[in-house]
């Protein structure tokens, strides 16, 4: 199951070295194009790239002294020669697919390499997940690295994960082939504050020579930023203004700008170097978090290096904010991310730098894709039992559990509401006065039941709490076991008969998200992999999470990004109000708050 | 006797914290400067730098909340802070002087990190005298990186070194903590031929994660090159011209471009950025080699980056490439290299980017010279008798050890000759017709002897040869133990007793470099750590040096570098004709030569 590793440049220099005096022959050589030199930033026409064993042994004008009569020609006839884009940070999770299928995905846009966070996974399963997603990772036809969470839970004694990740864990990972460094370090209070376990996790990192992701969201660029900085986080990704890019550059961070499904931080950052002029080297491209949408009807890495360019950006310093500037990044330099000499093959063909039109995608020497087909195999990994059997509700719910009893003799009840804000991640902390049904409490008008499911540890443990903005309307319920970041089981409906089907349906298929109207299933994303990915490809998964926003709509939800509202409502790191399997918590003083205010 | 290892970020990065952050108190501040800010390339004014154990906690407009009653406050007041220069390829040795005495010699110029290459000390003493080095190194006030020498000998089978480096040695000098990467790489055809030992080396080197230093000292940038640059070498400093300098960079090497005291590279190359506009980055500044009396009297890293802006090359560029494009390229740029946080506080205090002067040196946050005087210490290694007593000649000379003897009858005879040619380090093979005195080949006119005295067995072997151009007159030797590279003992005479004379003064005294004049000893510049280096003052040896370099002129002799041309004479890897322990070498065809033409 596991691919042979790739060989390294000193296990084949001796071969490479044969191809390039052309005392030996290229497995394939690329003629004629026009070579995208990013460490000169040049366009030069009329080279040629001679390949072996998946590396690059020579590029030069005339390459015919390598070619024998097994060497494979390709004719790029007068079109760029790009090295593959590299996404510099992102969570596989979030396009809802495992490894394989995302890399099924990208590798027709022409990504070949990422560098991903496995962080979801590592909520749901520990260590052992993200030793998972690193397997298949290692298994497939491109470059992905891991790099190791750092922040499970995100917020230590307001959730409970299905495991913690330690230092230790963070140690051990550095020592695995295709960990690259520490994933985004989000507890970034907690490194301003010196706490010795994020710490700890910095250093184990620092000590393997690899590199400390970070994640700084806050707009505060005063002490709290400065200490922060001095912790360690070589870069930062959470920037959304131009004086944020400036400021992570001169502190000595790389500032990583990120195009994703729902993000858009390149436009407001980009004019650091297209306006101001800094020196582009340490601006890097990414996307964070793609769907399996955008994958299939937008692109990939491809359309942000195409946006970074369409906001003024040159297009050979906007490569190389996708190429040699993350590969310098991550210490991959003669590695990946530039034609030249001893790197992998991995290299895009296109008629024209502004448009990026992926025609032909060659990895590690082998053509992978043209035209926007993937013509590889991209082998599934043999997830484990315990990977597709994580949805433990440790029953069978029904209506009660979704009750909420209002003090005894009440008629009417002031309860504290999560607001769902259009187009924001953060909510608003709100309180609605809700009427009393045979003592439980009524969701009404705006205003409906969310429940939170423990779903690790089979506690059968419901949390219930309101929630308002999503615009549902009849008998309805929706239900998600992608729940930031703890990823339980988030249930929100307009009536607790619904809810009960939903989350039941959810235990049934082992994760995904459903919808449920009058007792009938609208939608279903199966998702059995940790209850947050699918083994199947993409164009599939996008298919399902069309059908599933669909039905959402069906129910009266007018928001943009309902789903992603929906996955978020338990993200106790981000204001205003979240729920988590032990309450409702007010994050702006990270305090558990009652659902009901006391009688006054 | 070895220093306390400096504190590594991990260390000490609660204490950072405390001081970005205010809750603790810097060690010292820079106050009011301008921040030359390498990242982004800017210049901004009326920034305050706070240190704490040696290490930057911070850059901020305003530090006074990490000032406490202990806090030392540094007043820039105005000036430019630069970070220290970085010298990325270098010979200790060159400068005739230990580590301990460069090191001392190049604080006040601002260098406060050399990559440095004890190649000349591999060939005396192998393995054990790069540890002696790489120990003296670690124990300085600045940083001094090893590259493990690749090497020695430079030419085998045409000379005997004292020691040979083996692939088995630079992977054991990789786990040592100062070792960096592997010295450059300067057995070209044999990398171009894939040379198993020459692979194993680089190999042993990549495997460590470690930098492979090169030496390409050809102009032949066809398929010699391309089969070079696919065995390995990350960067080369033997470029002369512009377009060695694009094809390197565009092949994914750094260039490095020096200005040592007789290398003149920079103006030559430095158009590739300064007229063509190519991507700085990849271009770096070094020296290789220096004399004392440059050191002395002209500079070291700071002199690099004056020329480079002289040739018009913008400041703030120029000292990126004497700074962080340095430290990029060793994978040392969270280390040194820029003003940031974590960063080791290695500071420049300046009035002008331009001229710059170097007014206050600050090295892991300690003020370590001001107006050009040192003020730290730079402890001396405790040098054992082994690196003491290396000039072992196996018995005392006498002028017959120094005769050639004439074949039978012959009244003359016709001899190949070194010809040393004026400012070029190649030489010229000649032949002369030489008188015949008893049954001895005499020297003369143009013609004076050459021998090569064996100094590291004690085989008593003497090579007798003859060499042109020099200019001497009278009866004189000229002796030295730098013998570039295998470090035997050359000397140069009109006269077989001065000769004897010399090169037994300097078995006597342990090396160096004498010469003598009707029995009189001119000058001696005493060499007593392995024949190659003083643990002098630099001002000592300079002056000492000078006074030889007069009495070589009090000889006869007019050439600009004559003491240069006397020391690469056995340097067998480069043409046309050189002396060695095995005998005269022509090295245009690498085979031994006769040195006297069979009578026709």
């Amino acid at each position: 199951m596991t691919r042979i590793p790739f060989p390294s440049w000193p296990d084949v220099a001796a071969d490479l070295i044969g191809v390039a005096t052309g005392r030996s022959h290229a497995d394939t050589v690329i003629k004629d194009g026009i070579w995208v030199n990013v460490h000169t930033r040049e366009a030069l026409p009329a080279h040629s790239i001679a390949i072996r064993h998946g590396r690059i042994a020579c590029v030069v004008p005339d390459a015919s002294h390598c070619i024998g009569p097994a060497t494979v020609v390709i004719d790029a006839a007068g079109r760029y020669m790009i090295p593959g884009l590299c996404d510099a940070h992102m969570h596989i999770e979030s396009g809802m697919l495992t490894p394989a299928e995302f890399a099924r995905a990208v590798i027709p846009h022409g990504t070949t390499s990422m560098f991903t966070d496995p962080h979801e996974i590592a909520n749901v399963l520990g260590l052992a997940g993200v030793r998972m997603m690193h397997d298949e990772a290692l298994m497939q036809p491109i470059n992905i690295f891991t790099q190791m969470p750092s922040c499970a839970p995100s917020a230590p004694g307001l959730e409970t994960t299905g495991f913690e990740i330690t230092a230790e864990d963070v140690a051990e990972a550095m020592s695995w082939p295709g960990v690259i460094g520490l994933g985004e370090m989000m507890n970034f209070p907690g490194v301003s504050n010196a706490d010795p376990k994020m710490l700890a996790e910095i250093a184990a990192t620092q000590k393997a020579g690899k590199t400390v992701g970070g994640h700084y969201a806050s707009p505060d660029l005063g002490p709290a930023f400065a200490g922060y900085v001095a912790g360690g986080p070589a870069d930062d990704h959470e920037g959304t203004c131009e004086a944020d890019a400036i400021a992570r550059v001169r502190q000595g961070m790389r500032s990583m700008m990120r195009l994703g499904s729902a993000w858009y931080d390149v436009e407001s950052q980009i004019t650091a170097v297209t306006e101001k002029g800094l020196d582009p080297r340490n601006f890097i491209l990414c996307t964070d978090d793609c769907h399996s949408g955008t994958l299939v009807n937008e692109g990939h890495m491809n359309r942000v290096v195409r946006h970074a360019i369409a906001c003024g950006c040159d297009p050979l310093v906007a490569l190389q904010m996708a190429t040699i500037n993350t590969a310098t990044h991550f210490g991959l330099e003669r590695e990946i991310g530039s034609l030249a000499p001893g790197r992998r093959a991995d290299v895009i063909l296109t008629p024209d730098l502004e448009t990026l039109v992926v025609e032909t995608v060659i990895a590690r020497g082998q053509i992978v894709a043209r035209n926007g087909q993937c013509l590889v195999d991209c082998p599934h990994y043999d997830w484990p039992g315990s990977a597709r059997d994580t949805v433990h509700i440790g029953k069978t719910l029904a209506a009660a559990d979704f009750a909420v009893r209002a003090p005894d003799g009440a008629n009417a009840v002031r309860a504290n509401v999560i607001g769902v804000v259009e187009n924001q991640a953060p909510t608003k902390a709100m309180q609605f006065e809700l009427p009393v049904t045979d003592g439980r409490v009524q969701a009404t008008g705006e205003v409906c039941q969310i429940a939170l499911v423990e779903r690790h540890r089979a506690t059968g443990g419901v949390t219930n709490a309101f929630v308002s903005g999503f615009g549902y309307q009849g008998r309805m319920a929706m239900a998600s076991t992608v729940a930031h970041d703890s990823h339980h089981m988030i249930v929100v409906g307009t009536d607790a008969d619904q809810m009960a089907l939903a989350a039941n349906r959810l235990a049934q298929v082992g994760g995904g998200i459903t919808v449920f109207k009058d007792g009938v299933e609208l939608a279903l994303v199966p998702l059995p992999i940790a209850g947050l990915m699918s083994d199947s490809p993409a164009r599939d998964v996008a298919a399902q999470a069309d059908a599933m926003m669909q039905a959402m709509r069906d129910c009266g939800c007018t928001l943009n990004n309902a789903y992603m509202q929906h996955s978020l409502l338990a993200l106790v790191v981000i204001p205003e109000l979240r729920i988590s399997d032990l309450g409702l918590v007010d994050v702006r003083s990270f305090q558990f708050i009652p659902l009901l205010e006391p009688v006054s």
